[in-house]
């Protein structure tokens, strides 16, 4: 392996990075900011552990279009234990006002450190993340003394500290591999999580639909009961019109609430158009299974012009499949269930490659546990999943079932659907 | 207390209700079902319980426009062991299909159930929720003798079967007071849910600001970091300009973030317009509020340029009041931010009741318990406070504290508030 | 309806509530605080609203053993609205040290507040809960006249303030109905928890279990996955040897899970006598599964010699009842499963009043949502459910679905499953 | 790097891998799965991809002390896409019996798959995770030719077919980088789950505590008030005074409820010794307050015989620190308590390292995230910290907000200290 620069003139700084540091995901991190902070890197060098508790050296060249990114860059690798290979001072600077540090003050992390001063390395007392570090020196030039190195809060800082301002002459201690690694310890590196931006999620959505839908290719919309509860059928019945469902997958319990609000105004009870909460409302949603049972079917319940609007109504009035099947909590239930779950799966399967309609390249998973596993269970690696629901635990339980390619969206289900069926057919509903 | 009909001619039946009506709420319910269902009610006799112990019995006539909404009323209200007054038998229709009930049979609860046949009542063998009543009859005529009758579900009843329609003549027995009731069991009547149509609780939300601003009352907004991580602060900051924001609650964080937002373009690490994770990143947010500790304060910093978007750039710009109160956890903090609870605690009093700037007349708690506890702590009770989280516990905490007027919204922070600044300032962000 | 004193001599006052008492469910609340504060009552005068939208009028004469705890109640009784009808001035005690209330001093609601001084009721200034109540006054004696009546905080009030005690001479204003009560709004008087002491609550359930048993009823267990993955395992099959598990109903999952454990040591990929996560390990119970097909059955493979510990085993060896239902994203499924929902909806049926085997008399439902809600659905309403796990929203929807019989325990499967063995079989599992 | 064989004559083959294996954490996984399924490995050859779009190829050389455990770990290893470098035919074995495998059966992923038989390679029609593979051939011996190869389920096979046997001729294609990696979806890898076996992580953190105490370096614990209402403060209590508190952090409210239950029994309103609800019944919370107001102190409170009992009676009786810090939304509050944020945490960042009392070896978080947050940004990373709390979002803010070290245990606070309290000093609270 050799070393060719990335542009001549770059800003360029070797670090080492030496430990566990392919077991622990470590290196992956490293790379990964690199890139994200706007750098770039080459592999310098790389002894991997021939055995499982064999340490690795890796050495990074970084560089970056100009040096205040590439001190931001080191400075980020400090906190995964990486450090410069040419030995400098640190450079101090000297503080003006109390409680406000130089612009480009060093950024503690919690990690040991030691600052380089004149020719020898000091200890920072007391390591504490999201400080600046203080260099107490008794004396002047050649002579001085360092009398103490520590961490700093910026509200404690006082005006004349000096203060190492850039990552030079910063060394950090790797973090050694978690101890506990090994126990029914649950190590967080979690991702999932509702704190993001989720109206971008939305438009990303929208786009692979789109690629999918100019290839040829189906998608494929799994519901839960909650869609509709949520107000979000009107909604999803304006993506089936619009050509953004091909085939949907879900139980008795998402069509029934469907055929209930189109009948009755109601989801399991609520007034939709009021909201107002009509309690239990029981006999509604099994009056409308009964009615769909009176017709014979779904189909035949539009066709006798008794179901008129909502989700099923837009599937079949569109020619579009649906796939129910039926769990042990159903009442009913609606004609077009299957009853036995491997009737119900082997019809699933039947749908991903269908020899007349094509093939799915696309499936959204949207407030249904159950449904989604079984989706997932059933689903080539190759095809995307997304799944959104307002609770994390369900997209979570998605993903440890095996289904790798998933990715989650932690938002109101309802709101999602609006926003979606806003972007894609620009529908106000 | 007389009677007097509601109208003269509608459809009119006496219900009885007796137990511990009061101690359990069950009155309230009752009432709510007739109102919801369409019907309605005067109280005919009221026997109060005159000591805790002692059971009360209440008559009530109830109304309806038709006989069809009265059934329906009447089949609801025996889920709350309200029961007719008259005595009549049941009426019994043969089914025609196997697997289909007649339109108007009788849905049942899972309470203790008795169907009255000719001049007796039979018990139901097994009572079951969501079921018809099957009556089996040896015999024809007077000399019929009554075999079984039993709960069926509707995919296994028989062509033939005689099937209980309507209420009349079904008789229920009142839930005894649940037994548990003074232990530490959960009993459960929670309307904290995601499963609700969000999009018209924006639509009521936005309605009441518009009336508290037109009534010359102020807004106050209590904001958590969420409202920036979510891709939220732009919306918010249009709600401000727009002159929907009056005051505001917060902490460190909320300000910071806002702040790191509109310097590096990222909230906690996560890159906002990408949506993409610069991991950790916390240089950015102590750099952040150096920055603002340099300038002075947040309204020098924007003043001096240093600051020129974001929530806390709209509200300086705007001349609009901002509390911010500092927690134990805080990085820095920023300049404006009170250090000392108490005085914190002392400054958010003397904004709800500002002799230049006006009473509060509406507050919006979104994603933040601590500053929603707080601020739910001195307000008083005649302001409505609306509490938007993701997280159910959130809404519930708030709530359990004693801010009776609490109302909770568990949907997405950063839709929601895109979806409310596009209802009020028509900005889409 | 005449009053009569509960005790002669013990101190009592007579209160009055008015306005919409009953619809808001206040009544119910208004009785349960004076019981649970040592009180008690007896309703001196209760005018009923005739129809809808009229207010209502109850007057309670409250006693208790002492003054002290009258004091209590009715401090309490003002947080719903409830003003003493004799008036007679408020009583005020001189602050002795700053920051330190007098200890009997009357703490404050967020209503609408009134003080009498003298002949004459002032309004309070500022309501806030939780503060003290400071009456300044100009002058002394007959003509003094009073300057400001306002909330203190404690750590607000000063030495010589004169502050409120007790409830005399306070008077509130009753909530009024919430005016959202029609809308979309979540109201939250949420009872579903995870802060209670569950320690008790296994004793409770413990209780409940010995009396069910003693009664010669049957114990019904409803299971999920998680009682596996939590290492239950050893504590049900510990409860189902001693005798406290008589029928037992789930899925494909936690049957698999526990011949899994049994075979292999592991459940879902966890090895549960290290903790140690084996990455999906999803070979294990497909392999797991093939073995009980091989063999023919669940009690097949038990006297095969193939499946020696776990639920399934214990529950074979002690002839006890299962019903495994089946569902759509099972693997297998083993043979005892019930494919068709319908048949195994027949089969959890029969088992509730098997001629043979006796009743049910007890429910308790364990980390599932799917077999949970099953379950409540063929229930009768007599038969107590208590429904366990970490997620409240499992709890929530059980009840939210009609099982009014439902309580919950939000609590560790795990640590809760292991605490009743130990409660009910003195085994350390 | 050269090839040593881990021990003469075990099982072993070498399987290659290549793509962005670094990148993605791939290799990490892959040899996590070697050795948690009994399996050794070297590494034969590692290229590494030198810029960042460079892909990688390593070659494992893979042993086991069996071949059973080695085809077991080769069939893991598909899950990732490493493949076999030697060449051979699959093994078919011939089904016996309908909807049984063979007990060999290769399990499917689900992702691309091809199987060779004689001397090609044919494609996996239907890739589908969990599933076995049939391989249909037309003819007999060299002239026979395969008609297909696809994946059936167990209850789909049918005997007389051929079913892969073994990992032997099965490749499989590794799973390309995720496409949406950059954008804001949430991939889920997460560990933060309540399915775990918590009497084990008890005792792990019993070990870890007894290890840190031997060592002469103190314990720190950091509650919230859910510790009180949970019903834990007498096992807390009992955990001081056996020595296994040496500092304490945390707020107003956990000492103030503490307290409570002390002089009244309750706990926010919650009587905890019969597990009944209180309404509310804030009083007792401010009179709490206000009596150790009066006292001047908890120390005072406790030398006066005010306070007899709880967490803050044993500290102050054993001498032990605490270090309470307010927040915004206090009552009160204690005398004790730092009003002033930044004060607090000097307080906090004082203990970490006293010079008289030593330092602090081991950190454990109880229900708290804003003292839990606080205490993981003064924490250097090399002292342990675990965090306990029913609800999965505080352990993973925890850990986002870049406490590395940290550890989350989901489960149920009450019976966690319970069981604690019971492993490291015997007594039954």
């Amino acid at each position: 392996m050799t070393t060719s620069p990335t542009r001549t003139g770059d800003p360029r700084e070797v670090v080492e990075l030496s430990g566990h540091v392919l077991d622990t995901g470590l290196f992956t991190r490293v790379l990964d900011d690199v890139r994200s902070l706007g750098g770039d890197y080459e592999v310098v060098r790389f002894d991997v552990g021939k055995e499982h508790d064999d340490p690795s050296t890796v050495r990074l060249a970084v560089t970056a279009p100009d040096t205040a990114t590439l001190d931001s860059v080191l400075m980020r690798l400090h906190a995964h234990g990486a450090n410069l290979v040419d030995v400098e001072p640190a450079r101090l600077t000297v503080v003006e006002r109390d409680g406000v540090f130089p612009a480009d003050f060093y950024a503690t992390t919690n990690l040991p450190t030691a600052v380089r001063v004149g020719e020898s390395w000091h200890d920072v007392e007391n390591p504490e993340m999201d400080c600046g570090i203080v260099v107490d020196v008794d004396g002047e030039g050649p002579g001085a003394t360092v009398r103490s190195v520590r961490t700093v809060p910026v509200s404690d800082v006082r005006a004349g500290s000096r203060v190492v301002s850039g990552a030079v002459g910063v060394r950090v201690t790797a973090p050694a591999r978690v101890q506990g690694d090994d126990s029914g310890f649950t190590f967080m590196q979690s991702e999932v999580s509702s704190e993001k931006p989720q109206a971008l999620v939305v438009r990303q959505v929208a786009d692979e639909m789109r690629a999918v839908r100019a290839s040829g290719r189906r998608i494929l919309w799994v519901l839960g009961p909650a869609v509709v509860h949520t107000g979000a059928a009107p909604s999803v019945a304006a993506l089936v019109r619009g050509g953004w469902v091909d085939v949907l997958f879900g139980g008795n319990a998402v069509a029934t609430h469907d055929v209930e609000q189109a009948l009755y105004g109601t989801s399991l009870g609520v007034d939709l158009s009021a909201g107002r909460g009509v309690e239990h409302g029981h006999e509604h949603h099994l009056r409308a299974i009964n009615a769909v049972r009176h017709a014979g079917s779904l189909a035949a319940a539009v066709e006798q012009g008794v179901l008129t609007s909502g989700i099923m109504h837009a599937l079949v009035e569109g020619g579009k499949d649906f796939v129910l099947v039926g769990s042990v909590r159903d009442d009913g239930p609606l004609p077009d269930v299957h009853t036995d779950v491997l009737d119900g799966q082997r019809a699933m399967r039947a749908q991903l490659q269908s020899p007349e309609r094509g093939e799915v390249g696309f499936c959204i998973v949207v407030a249904t546990m159950l449904h989604g596993v079984a989706t997932g269970n059933v689903l080539p690696s190759h095809i995307p999943l997304v799944c959104v629901d307002i609770n994390p635990a369900t997209v979570t339980k998605l993903t440890d079932r095996g289904s790798a390619q998933a990715r989650g969206v932690v938002t109101d289900v309802g709101l999602f659907c609006a926003t979606l069926a806003r972007e894609l057919t620009g529908s106000e509903v």
